[in-house]
């Protein structure tokens, strides 16, 4: 998907809204754990129920894995799922990897191709050759971290760096990267007030923000100063929208608390 | 494994060799590819013939996923067969995973419990509430980019962070996490005059060293200034000993290439 594709997306749906598929079989109602595959038929639900109000999914590669082969079979029937049914949404493994070049390539491989994703999430920390292989794909995304939404951005990412904070850093510097056109950065909505700064180093690529909901960042602020020109905000909720109810009806509970946020982006977007 | 047996280990096979198990159907025997499962047939070769001659294997998990289910599989098979056969050999997840506590939870479970890894090597960028959750397990390692063996290396990692490099913020700061005793940390050999510094902050901790070979590293020039007194030091290689030979004797050249490194690692630990 293009970028233009993904905000005439935005426009139509009046959502920017990015609804992460973190499956805890913990976590989800207990009728479905007789199914088969038990986490496809939780994704399934929720997506059926939920993509007119979204315009991307985001499964974290992390809720799948910890099931072994069981979870890696989920996560493709998910995402072939996603790609069949609804080709307009704007898909994201959120992996979060990073290695030196020749295996970066392997990740790449793995997510674009492989599984056929539009984006995945890098790690910074290991520079320019780490992530240039996953930038040489067209139209695939790379989602960097930036600044983070937990209380370790602290220990380093926001530490001093011959003059300013670690994230501005790995934002200026990336941009000089090849085909850096096709980086997006994650910013934690924690930290709305850390947006202006972001906006002055990217003010057009596209922000994915968790941290909106269950870890207490506000919508309103985040957009106040992060939203662009072309929006440049998906702003994701997972835990929020995908356990909102444990009982036969979690689909529709899923979808009400997605409207609730599409509408508060409707309203946004039309200010 | 504890790290006692590691270092039991090393002293009874004269080595501290890591063969590092990166997959590529593109590099293998051609003979291979008509078996079923081609990287199990040829990580299976390269176990039986090498085993006696390193104390790690080292799967990277990128080599993997770009197969989807399939090099799942293939990775499954790997890890309990070296740990049914050779239960003695210190098992590496190379996953250079990290996110937010509950998913780093979720990662954890994947490496040390479904896939049964002795440890994972995770990345720092998102500080200590990403990688406690590793550390939690008991007598599983945790092993920690620091100063990584790639050109990007200079991108952030050496650069100066309020007085010092940033792969020093890295090791001091890791030190004050909850049950630092498990960490690991990965440094380059590409850069040995940098074991020096580093062994003023982490003295003792086992230090995974890739970079040896194919990338140009000198084991003599590590172990001068990387060594601690339980010598403390995994050296990997990867492509140099795997790759060795293509055709139907390639097993017999990962030896050859294997016990070359195992005699070098003899002749410093007995001086």
């Amino acid at each position: 998907m293009t970028t233009k594709q993904l905000i005439e997306q935005i426009h139509l749906k009046k959502s920017f809204l990015c609804i992460g598929l973190d499956v805890d079989l913990t976590k989800i109602p207990s009728h479905l754990l007789q199914e088969e595959d038990p986490i496809f038929s939780f994704n399934k639900a929720i997506i059926d129920a939920t993509h007119h109000l979204c315009v991307s999914y985001k499964p974290n590669t992390a809720f799948y894995e910890a099931y072994g082969i069981k979870g890696w079979k989920s996560l493709e029937k998910t995402i072939t799922y996603i790609n069949k049914n609804y080709p307009e949404i704007f898909t994201i493994a959120d992996a979060k990897r990073g290695d030196i070049g020749n295996t970066s390539s392997m990740y790449a491989k793995a997510f674009f191709e492989d599984l056929a994703f539009d984006s995945v999430t890098v790690a910074p920390y290991m520079g320019k050759d780490s992530v240039e292989p996953f930038l040489a794909f067209e139209n695939k995304h790379t989602i960097m971290l930036a600044l983070t939404s937990n209380e370790g951005a602290f220990d380093f990412q926001t530490k001093n760096m011959e003059g300013k904070e670690l994230y501005k850093h790995v934002l200026e510097t990336s941009k000089g990267w090849k085909n850096a056109k096709n980086l997006m950065y994650v910013v934690g909505a924690t930290k709305a007030e850390y947006f202006k700064e972001i906006r002055k180093i990217v003010p057009d690529n596209f922000l994915l923000v968790p941290g909106v909901g269950a870890q207490g960042g506000s919508l309103k602020e985040v957009c106040k100063y992060g939203m662009s020109a072309n929006v440049g905000l998906l702003i994701n909720s997972s835990r929020g929208i995908i356990y909102a109810s444990k009982d036969e009806n979690f689909a529709n509970s899923a979808r009400e608390k997605a409207a609730a946020l599409q509408k508060e982006m409707q309203e946004i977007l039309s200010t």
